[in-house]
């Protein structure tokens, strides 16, 4: 036993007890006579105190010596602090040392462990074991702990069954790339690390497993964009005899509980959208409705006039900014620079003044009238103060345009507030997406999703309008959960698969198990996964996960601590058949 | 909504109620003018009535033409039943169907779905999500989550935090071989995939994270022996400041939970052996000791007369097998055939009948006496109508041989009873084992365990002396857990790497991170891990791991079910930079 208490359990009725504590020194005051001695643990901080009077002075040379971060261990007597302090939760004693043992040194760290530390991403990452030292870090990760246990508590009450799916699979060419392994006992071939256990859990669905879940690593070697990473982590769901409303309900309680159980948030029910009103209303399909600043069309109310840019345009579209008229002519001119950064792309911004009488003062006043200004105010729900922003172009593209000043204006005024939770259901999306480049269209969200009720046949004539039984969950503008309702038919399965473009034998190849699965008794089934990283964060009110990852890796895929990848030997190169 | 009930739930109170049931076939019976169909789900088996006289006759037909394994729904009023079933949950009640649809249909399942199938392992294993849908399967599953929820729920509730450790991580040649990940964005380089999240959860102890824990997937790319799985789960834990009695006394509180609230069984203390003393009275450092059969050392009492395989024998030792004086010198041939066959290695067995009025009869009556032998049975403890059988040779050997038959015996007289649990700490482990091909010491725990205080100077003189701290948790004659004391001082670390023969820079280029983490503060930490899957089953007294693995791979690491491993197209290894 190195302790007989944590450093974060002292308080006044341990007063005259005698102690042993064990940790890292945080810091260390040397006033000569008495030396103060901040000992931290994982779960607070305890004052030590030496002083001449009491400390014999080979062990106050010892106190003194110490250096931070040194790991030592101290008995002595809990007594009541002179100067207390009330924001320490052991603020009111410290413990006058009589025994001091360094259990080990300590070289001085390259950054400072304080809640603000000096030190930036890279060398953080490179010693994340005293990154992790740091209470953003540790309660993050202990935050996560909480999350996941209260996530596997609510949905195995629900009598969800947790079922470890296997990590060394068959890779699958749909979708992301795939990590690969050789298998050395089966030279030449090579297994794939899941994306995530979609055909497993379905085939969990046909095996009667009823409801399953699992808190899972997946994998995906993509270019990595900030704040992705090649494995992440995801609670995966499913349930068999289903209807999306069944699903819908059951992971809007889960998420509920969560929100009570973490946040100490209530949460009314979860409002739902079309994914088609969700983009005309906010650009996007995972709208932020923490705040308003609604899309307003403005085609019937700005195309009657001279003004050829939005005459042009396929969409004219604007928001209102609450207190936006507030902006002097060089803060708009910013903001019209910032909208044609190359990440967003628009090519120019018209703006409208909405002033406190009421009238009109935009920047196209040469086209627009009052009258026709009021329409855009009405249009964009406009109140005396605003300032309407107007973009105009192709519809997906001036979409995503006014998305993102959205959200940057929102920001900008501290409407993402983030203690306050907006969960949102979006539903009835797409079931293919046409891809651009290849002028083939694609499973928006995987291949196995179910078509809407009788619109398979619209899979012929139509297929972008083909809308699919798929959902996502959205919290604070971030997709943190998704799913859809399965095929579960082997013919419907077969038809999908061919109008995603693959020949009979691919599909075959690749999914004839599953294909064979629905044969022989597939029951309906469907399901949701919830990106754990980013719920984690949201709910932990952070938009960044790296903090809810013990060991992160950078954008370039590389663990920069036990520096991985790295290069084999030739040995082991040779075993496995690769040279 | 697919159904109001579940097939487990109907009871006589349900009389009456209409209900919606969905589910499979289980058989059904077919007499004419009556159908019973039995419809199984996760939950149970309830059966449907049809009859001629209150059914339709479409309805009739329809449900004379389902087939095993059909998925369907059907709505009607719980009824009682005339002849009940008391060996069924439900047996008390039918469902006098109203409504029947079809969801699915199914082709005749390749083996019955029955808790004895006729289906043989392969074909079990090719339909595995079939082979799910049995009981034995379904009920290993989810008592496995059972396991695990209780493991996290009592650590949690221990202050052990549960911490995702990196998949994708560094080849570390010690040890078994790793599976690799080549790295499409670090051309040329390769993650590897972690055998244990050793060094991790070492470095979170050094991040002061204190009380750590994981039921993770590792991986190990060996050639794989019966029943073993190249990716296995394991309950990884990891405690700072403590001592190896710490460890165990945490770790014994875990089990005996687990035996309490998953078995109902209570378990005293656990007895504690050391690693000599097992091998010396079991001649096996994971002694089942559900029964007794120990080692008798016979040298003293066997070395002093004519008999030269005995005189020329390192050891010689017996074990007494309880009413063995009952087999008959057949048998006694038979079970000395078993102990010569390759597979034990023994050279021949002697053998010695204890009569009823305590006379001996063996099978080297030539060298001795009755006075001899009556020792021998005190040594081996043997009693009236026991039969001693000998081996002879060298000592580990002859201990290996000795163990091997001792448990074969213990299974035959059925003294391997699966419902009583009985678990033993084995301590003090040797630090080093010799690699008798390679004249090589290498570490028998791993590289980072610590030796006993005041032992690291023998490692120069007599390295095979030297004892670790290092443990192993016993149950039923399996090893469930193991652990040690880690090392957490770089010098003694850079020492142990040093003999067991890594280069500095090669202790540098794998463990250069951890031994930088010992410079910045290192506590002194322990912990050990428990291997999931063996666990869960010796739990729910089963000897083999497979039916508690969802998809478990066949002994070639295949897993038939997606026949994976496979082959990658071209395209794919291009791009990975391995053609």
């Amino acid at each position: 036993m190195y302790r007989s208490h944590s450093c974060g359990e002292l308080r006044a009725s341990h007063i005259n007890t005698e102690v042993t504590l064990a940790g890292w020194v945080q810091k260390s005051r040397d006033k000569g006579f008495m030396v103060w001695v901040d000992l931290r643990d994982r779960y607070g901080i305890t004052q030590l105190i030496f002083d001449e009077a009491r400390t014999p002075t080979a062990m106050m040379d010892k106190a003194k010596s110490l250096g931070r971060e040194f790991v030592i261990q101290v008995t002595g007597t809990v007594i009541e602090r002179e100067s207390k302090n009330a924001k320490m939760a052991t603020g009111n004693v410290e413990v006058l040392v009589s025994k001091l043992e360094i259990l080990n040194q300590a070289l001085t760290p390259p950054f400072t462990i304080e809640d603000m530390t000096d030190g930036g991403e890279d060398i953080r990452m490179k010693y994340r074991y005293l990154d992790i030292r740091r209470n953003p870090v540790k309660d993050s990760l202990i935050f996560r702990h909480k999350v996941s246990m209260e996530v596997r508590k609510y949905l195995s009450d629900q009598e969800f069954i947790e079922v470890e799916t296997p990590y060394l699979i068959k890779s699958t060419p749909e979708g992301a790339r795939d990590f690969v392994v050789p298998s050395r006992m089966n030279e030449g071939q090579f297994y794939a690390l899941p994306q995530s256990p979609q055909t497993f859990k379905q085939l969990l669905m046909v095996g009667g497993m009823d409801k399953y879940f699992q808190i899972v690593k997946c994998f995906r070697d993509e270019d990595l964009r900030a704040d992705r990473q090649p494995e992440f982590t995801q609670i995966d769901c499913e349930m068999a005899f289903v209807e999306q409303e069944d699903i819908l309900n059951i992971f809007e309680g889960l998420t509920r509980h969560l929100l009570k159980e973490i946040n100490g948030v209530e949460v009314a029910e979860f409002p739902r959208m079309l994914y088609d009103d969700a983009m005309k209303m906010y650009g996007n399909d995972k709208p932020d409705i923490r705040f308003g600043m609604e899309f307003g069309e403005l085609n019937t109310v700005a195309q009657h006039k001279e003004f050829g840019v939005f005459n042009n345009a396929e969409l004219v579209v604007g928001i209102a900014v609450p207190g936006g008229n507030a902006y002097t002519r060089k803060e708009i001119d910013k903001l019209i620079d910032w909208v044609r950064r190359p990440q967003v792309g628009a090519l120019g911004m018209v703006y409208c003044r909405v002033n406190d009488d009421v009238t009109f003062k935009s920047s196209v006043d040469k086209f627009y009238d009052q009258e026709d200004l009021a329409k855009w105010a009405a249009a964009t729900n406009a109140k005396p103060g605003d300032l309407i922003c107007v973009l105009s172009g192709e519809t997906n593209k001036v979409r995503a345009q006014l998305s993102a000043l959205r959200m940057e204006l929102a920001e900008r005024l501290g409407l993402r507030d983030p203690k306050v939770f907006a969960p949102l259901w979006v539903i009835d999306f797409p079931l293919l997406e046409l891809d651009e480049e290849t002028g083939h269209y694609h499973a928006m969200h995987h291949p196995f999703t179910s078509p809407k009720p009788g619109q398979l046949e619209l899979l012929d004539t139509d297929p972008g309008a083909v809308k699919a039984n798929a959902y996502d969950l959205v919290l604070n503008g971030n997709e943190i959960g998704g799913g859809s309702i399965r095929i579960h038919d082997k013919q419907i399965q077969a038809t999908m698969l061919r109008h995603l473009g693959f020949s009979e034998e691919e599909a075959r190849a690749q999914f004839g198990f599953l294909m064979d699965a629905f044969e022989y008794g597939a029951p309906p089934h469907g399901g949701l996964a919830f990106g754990l990283d980013r719920l984690v964060a949201i709910l932990g009110g952070q938009e960044t996960i790296r903090d809810f990852i013990a060991f992160p890796k950078n954008n370039s895929g590389r663990d920069v601590m036990i520096d991985a990848p790295a290069f084999l030997d030739n040995d082991q190169l040779k075993e496995l058949g690769l040279i």
